[in-house]
């Protein structure tokens, strides 16, 4: 498998041991380890070992691990309520470029702890929405 | 493969049709739609055929295929900046009982569209997250 590090990025150096890390699990092509900034206890990030600042530019076979690492490490914390965010961009809060899942869990109903979600729903017509439609079947 | 559907459940009688829905991609264990309560203009569902409540639930052969469909969906909407999140549990947001992931662009820096959050960052101790991460990795 290839590989691809960023020499700037702090990710890439806690992957190649140049940073220290609570490390958790680790495979040929994904990381994990406890975020020291939580949200909650047992507040931990996925990432893919290849440098890549968003999802969209990670190649599939980068992304084939992720989701079984994440769910492994909601078992091992034994959180029953939880929250799996990827973030893209400043603006989507992206912190560190460097693609990056946290598995956050919630522990109680409260926006002192875990993941506080907004939710402003729009509200597009149908015939938007079926217009978007199509556009994106043609994209796919 | 096998497949587990749940009669009561809405996105499995979405999958078997019995609902229509705006389809997008559609795998031999995943498929994704349109959400029509949107937070921003092509904000898009993944979801696995087998019907599971919860991530820890999932077997992992019904994982693989996400993230390669939700990056998918990502580049067809063009997007650049964009949230990926998937809740567990009513106390993390989660509406419909059957996993979901959703791919929500965040068009502008604001919170009247996309994925709003908060992040209410704990501050334990090293010694904290060290024993934290002891106890995990015998989990692991």
């Amino acid at each position: 498998m290839s590989a691809k590090h960023l020499a700037s990025c702090i990710f890439c150096k806690i992957i190649k041991g140049e940073i220290p890390s609570l490390k958790l699990v680790e495979t040929d092509l994904t990381y994990s380890f406890l975020d020291i900034g939580p949200l909650s206890k047992g507040h931990a990030l996925v990432i893919p070992k290849y440098h890549a600042a968003k999802l969209h530019e990670l190649p599939d076979e980068h992304l084939t691990d992720i989701l079984p690492i994440a769910k492994k490490l909601a078992l091992a914390v034994g959180c029953e309520n939880y929250n799996i965010l990827q973030n893209n961009g400043a603006i989507a809060h992206q912190v560190v470029d460097h693609v990056h899942f946290h598995m956050i869990p919630k522990p109680r109903a409260s926006d002192e702890e875990g993941l506080v979600i907004g939710w402003p729903a729009q509200k597009p017509s149908m015939d938007e929405l079926k217009e978007l439609h199509e556009i994106l079947k043609t994209k796919l």
